[in-house]
C-alpha cells in the first residue's frame, strides 16, 4: 500500500498517527508494511533480535478492535533488548540471558502500550549496552558499524523498518548510532524517561533515549513518557541562541566533524540565530576520565552476579571493563562522582545566554568493520553532565555517509532543545 | 550452643566473623542458631516471607568446605523481598509477584555472596516498598507496627533472628523501622549501594540501606558493597562536631522525640562534643511537598505495567498514590526535581563546621496496630537530599519502647557518619 506515492513504511510516526486518525489506513496495514520492509532488508541490516510478526499483527488488530488508546495509537515502536517486555524475550545482548522472559514490561514499554503503541519487536543491543556489538550493520553501508550500543534501534529506524525505537545511553549509545545511521537521536535529561525495568549498566549515567527520523516524532514519543506537550515548541519571535562549543576533543576531530559543526554554526547564523562561542572551563576536561571510572565501577557492581556465575559467557572487551571497575580504589569512584556532581552544578553557567549548545556529535563517519561501535567520548561528556542532547542528521562525510551534529540543552529544558532541534533541522530539509 | 553464656544468635556480625576465623564455631552452627531462633519467634514476629532452612544450611556447608571468601564469611544476612535473588522467590510484597524467580541476584546480593555471606532468606516488605504493610509485628510489642517498608529486615535483626539485613529507603523505610525496633539503621549516600536488581519504587529517591545491632556491623557490611575500610573510623583527637537540627516538624513532634533529641544533644555535649544549633533555610520546608510529588509520579511510572495489568491486586493505599502520580501535571514533577537538586547543592553549607547533624528520627514510639507503618516525614527529608543518615537506638518512650535519634552526614561522607555514630552510641552502652 502506498500513500501519495510513498510506501507506508516510509511515513513518520506523526504521519501515521494522522493517517490512522483520518482512517486512511489502519494499524494492521502499518504493521504489515513495516514487517514487509523488515523481511526485505533484515538479511542485510540485522536490526532485530526478536520479531514475531503474528504477535505484532495481533497487537495491531486488538488496537483496531478497541477505542483509541492514546497519541501513539497503532504506531510501531522497536525496543532495545535491555528493556523488559513481558510478552517477548529480553536478552540483554548477552548469551547469559538467552530466552529470558521478564515478569513485567519496563516502565517505558508499559507507558508506550498505554499510549496505544504496537511493540513491534526487540532490537539488537551490544552486550549489556556496552561496547561488544551484535549482528547489526549500517544500513547505508553494511561493511560499516551502525554504532552502538543501541545498534538495532538506530539501524531499524534509519532503514524505515519502524518509525520509532527506544535506546539507552550510558556513554553515547543513542546519539552515536543515530549519527552514524543518519537519523535523529534524543537523550533526554537524566531520569526523564523512567528506568524501572531497564537492565542497569552504570546507574548514575544510564538514560533511556529515542531514535526517530524527525524531531516532531521525537516529541510525539517523548510525550508518552512525560505527559508533556506532543509537538515541539517553536521559536516564533526570534531564532534560538546557539552556543558553539567545540569541546576539548576538537583537535582530534576528523575534518568532516569540524565541517559539520562549523557548517551548522554558519547555517544557523545565516538563518538569523545569534551564535556565540562557548568554552568549557578546564575542570570539565577532567570529566572525561571521571566518566570512565564511574562507568567501570558501576558496571562491575551491576554485573556482579553475571561475573560470579557466567564469566565464560562475558566478552573479553566487557571483562576488561569489569576488571578495571573491580580494581578501582573506592575513593577514586567517590572522587569521580563528586567531580561529576560539581560540574553538573556549574554547567548551567557555561550556557550563558544560550538556549542550546552546538557541539560535535561523532568523530567522523561510521568506522568500517562491525567489531567496534565507535568512539563514545564526544557524546559521553554530556551524558555524564545529565543534560538533554540530540543528534541531527545534517551532514555527510567524504564517503557520503552521515555525520550528525549535536545539540545540547540545559537540565530539564528538554522541550526547548526539541524546539531548537526542529528549527535547526528545518534549515537542512 | 552458647559462647560466654550468650546464645550464638545474639552475637553481632563482627563477633561471628571473629569466632569463625578463630574456629570457635562454624558457619553451619551460626546458621542453625539463627534458624532455631526464627523457629521459636517467627510465629509472633512474622519477619520472613521466604525461608528455606535446608538451603540456608547448604550455603553454610558450602562455605565451610571452601576457602574463606571474604569479610562476611559465614555471616547470615536477611534480604528485603524487593531485591532479586536467583535462588529464592522475590515477591515485592505484592501478590502480583507471588512465586516469581528472578534470573539473577541483585548487585548487592551478589556482592554479599562474593564476600562470603549466607543469604538466610527474604524478609517481609510492605507492598512494593510502599505504605501497605505485610504480616510483621514489632518484636518489642506485637500489637504495634515494626515500621516499614523494610519491616521484616528491621524486626528480624531486632529479634536476634539474623545479625544483618538489607532494606531500602525511598521515604523513611530503613530508619523508621530501625528506630521503632530499637536497632541501628543506615541509609548511605544515594547510590552508594548499587541498585541493579532492585525493584524500583521512586528511582530518584530509592536507596538501599542496612539494619544491624551495632555500628561496627554496619561498617562491616558496608565494606562489602563499597570495598572501603571494614571498621568505622574513630574521632581520636577530638569528638565530632554536632549540629542540632530540630527541622520544621519540631512543633509537631511527640514529647519522647523531643526528649530523645535534646537528651542526645546534652549527652554528646557532656562527653565533649561541640554542639551548635543548625536551622535549615526556609526553602528546605518546601522539600516536604516536593518529595511527595516525586514519590507519587515516579511510583506511578515505575508500576505502569502492574497498573495496566493487575490493578485489582494493588492495595487501595498504593492505588491512591499511583492515581495522584498519574494526575500530577508534568511541570509540577520537573519543578519538584529542580527544587530537590537546588537544595542538594545548598545543604553542604547548612552543615557549617559540623561533622554530622543530630535530628529527630521518628515521631514517637511505634504506633499501635499493624495497618500503618508510621510517619515517614522526619526521615524522608534527608532521603530526598541524598544524604547518608542513620538511626541509633538511644532512647525509650513512655511505654518503654524504642525511640531512636537520627544522625545525618554530608553527601559521600558516609565513613565520617559511621565514626560519629559509633562515638555517639558508645555513650549509651
Amino acid at each position: 500500500m502506498v500513500v501519495e506515492d510513498r510506501p507506508l513504511y516510509e511515513l513518520s510516526a506523526s504521519e501515521i498517527a494522522d493517517g490512522i486518525a483520518r482512517r486512511r489506513f489502519t494499524p494492521v496495514e502499518i504493521v504489515r508494511a513495516c514487517l514487509e520492509r523488515i523481511a526485505a532488508r533484515e538479511p542485510v541490516v540485522g536490526a532485530w533480535v526478536h520479531l514475531d510478526p503474528d504477535h505484532a499483527l495481533a497487537q495491531a488488530r486488538a488496537l483496531e478492535a478497541g477505542p483509541v488508546r492514546g497519541p501513539l495509537h497503532g504506531i510501531p515502536v522497536g525496543i532495545k533488548d535491555v528493556l523488559d517486555t513481558h510478552d517477548m524475550p529480553t536478552g540483554m545482548g548477552s548469551p547469559i540471558y538467552g530466552g529470558y522472559r521478564p515478569p513485567a514490561d519496563a516502565s517505558c514499554v508499559a507507558m508506550l502500550r498505554g499510549a496505544g503503541a504496537v511493540i513491534l519487536g526487540k532490537t539488537v543491543s551490544a552486550e549489556f549496552a556496552g561496547m561488544t556489538p551484535g549482528k547489526t550493520a549500517n544500513p547505508h553501508d553494511p561493511s560499516r558499524t551502525p554504532g552502538g550500543s543501541s545498534s538495532g534501534s538506530a539501524a531499524a529506524v534509519a532503514d524505515f523498518m519502524v518509525p520509532l525505537a527506544l535506546g539507552t545511553q550510558t556513554g553515547g549509545s543513542v546519539l552515536r548510532p543515530s549519527s552514524y545511521c543518519g537519523i535523529v537521536g534524543f537523550k533526554p535529561s537524566f531520569g526523564a524517561i523512567n528506568r524501572a525495568g531497564l537492565k542497569m549498566a552504570a546507574e548514575s549515567l544510564d538514560t533511556i533515549g529515542q531514535h526517530a527520523r524527525t524531531v516532531e516524532d521525537v516529541a510525539l514519543l517523548y510525550g508518552a513518557f512525560t505527559g508533556a506537550r506532543k509537538s515541539p515548541g517553536r521559536f516564533t519571535d526570534s531564532p534560538p541562541r546557539v552556543g558553539l562549543c567545540r569541546t576539548f576533543m576538537w583537535d582530534e576531530a576528523a575534518p568532516e566533524t569540524k565541517d559539520a559543526v562549523e557548517g551548522a554554526a554558519a547555517a544557523v547564523a545565516t538563518a538569523g540565530a545569534e551564535v556565540t562561542e562557548v568554552e568549557l572551563p578546564r575542570a570539565f576536561e577532567e570529566l572525561m576520565a571521571a566518566r570512565i571510572v564511574i562507568n567501570n565501577v558501576e558496571r562491575a557492581r551491576a554485573l556482579a552476579f553475571e561475573w560470579h556465575h557466567h564469566r565464560a559467557l562475558i566478552s573479553e572487551t566487557l571483562a576488561e571493563v569489569l576488571e578495571q571497575g573491580l580494581k578501582t580504589p573506592p575513593d577514586d569512584y567517590v572522587d569521580a562522582l563528586r567531580l561529576a556532581e560539581r560540574l553538573r552544578a556549574r554547567i548551567d553557567d557555561a550556557f550563558g545566554a544560550c538556549d542550546v549548545l552546538l557541539a560535535p556529535c561523532v568523530n567522523g563517519e561510521a568506522p568500517t568493520g562491525l567489531s567496534w561501535t565507535g568512539d563514545p567520548r564526544l557524546q559521553g561528556i554530556w551524558t555524564a553532565l545529565h543534560l538533554p542532547a540530540m543528534s541531527l542528521p545534517t551532514h555527510a562525510g567524504p564517503n557520503g555517509l552521515p555525520v550528525g551534529i549535536q545539540l545540547v540543552g540545559r537540565l530539564h529544558d528538554d522541550h526547548r532543545l526539541l524546539a531548537a532541534g526542529r528549527w535547526v533541522l528545518s534549515l537542512y530539509r
